[in-house]
């Protein structure tokens, strides 16, 4: 692999994270399942099951995710990442992150047992490792970490 | 257009759209100018005019955006490009954005009918197209969504 | 230099840029003074010095500014990079940036006349010039620019 397809593969991985974000902001949830691999891991925090709170397959991340999402108005922003191509088909990167996640308290359907207003603001990190799979980049494992939470 | 060229394509209307926003939020009018074609469209949510809040013209758009802004301090910031070369000259990109808005109640000069102090927070997605003339990648046609605003 | 070795050298110095960030904010002190050159210097307008606010030495400024941030939560975050690459080791750069700083008042260790919680939330612009040292693309000399602090 020479340096300009790795500064390709750079790119595009950087475009399919932008995927990422637009889709889970604007609720496109096959769009997001289509930037995972089929058997991705998506280490939450937020989810506890049998697995530790790892999610595995890409429909049933789309799945869990926007159904969490489903009564919140949320934004994800990514920053300054580091990606390293480790081979044509593998790659491994660390992006800086903030996320605003809100309920729609009056405004949208509330679900039963739902608090009303209820809003989040968060800093951290996406640990993530990539794969290219049938041409293109996909994400195959993210984990978060958390530098704040307000 | 070989995929190098390409690259170059999408570094240089990345440094561009980087002018865009510090020049707006510098207050940089010729600057913010020359970012745009001579015959940019420009959507705003913010002009009703009989072209249906299309301003026409990058001096036009200059001097309208610059005429809102003019005792408002302002941050713009943007993120996460997928920017689509189409050809040597035309392109096509969407920005994850985030503005903040604060009229300076008691700093600066307010206008007649200023209400004092005011800010406003928003999210969303810029949707443009770009045409590379006398050299330079420049703004053909911006419009902005919205996903969030406080 | 070609294109192809300036678009190589953009991509090193915007990951250069994405570990200052993280070692910061991660408070890898180490990390953080590994990535200027042995004589940067940094332009504070937080410190006052016989060389007006100016540190010199990386490790001078890992020192000072890591005292600094010592009992702070941090946040930083850049954006939109305008990077010029001046030769095959020179080089300068624009960046859009936000911090967020926060004393954990009841949270953490407090310094002797600390005056519990207290934060702050910036906007502006970084202004840089590099050197590649030994292979790699380092901060010779750092200022920061302010549009907006709250």
């Amino acid at each position: 692999m020479d340096q300009l397809e790795r500064l390709i593969a750079i790119e595009e991985i950087k475009q399919m994270k932008a995927r990422y974000f637009r889709c889970v902001d604007t609720k496109d949830w096959q769009g997001f399942a289509d930037v995972f691999t089929p058997d991705a891991e998506f280490h939450s925090t937020w989810v506890s099951n049998a697995d530790g709170g790892i999610i595995r397959g890409n429909q049933e991340i789309a799945n869990i995710i926007g159904g969490q999402m489903e009564d919140l108005l949320s934004v994800h922003h990514g920053y300054m990442p580091e990606i390293d191509v480790t081979s044509s088909t593998t790659a491994s990167g660390v992006w800086a992150m903030e996320d605003y996640l809100k309920r729609a308290g009056g405004e949208g359907v509330r679900r039963s047992g739902g608090s009303g207003t209820w809003s989040m603001h968060g800093f951290g990190h996406y640990h993530e490792i990539y794969e290219k799979v049938d041409g293109e980049w996909r994400i195959a494992s993210l984990k978060v970490t958390r530098i704040r939470l307000e």
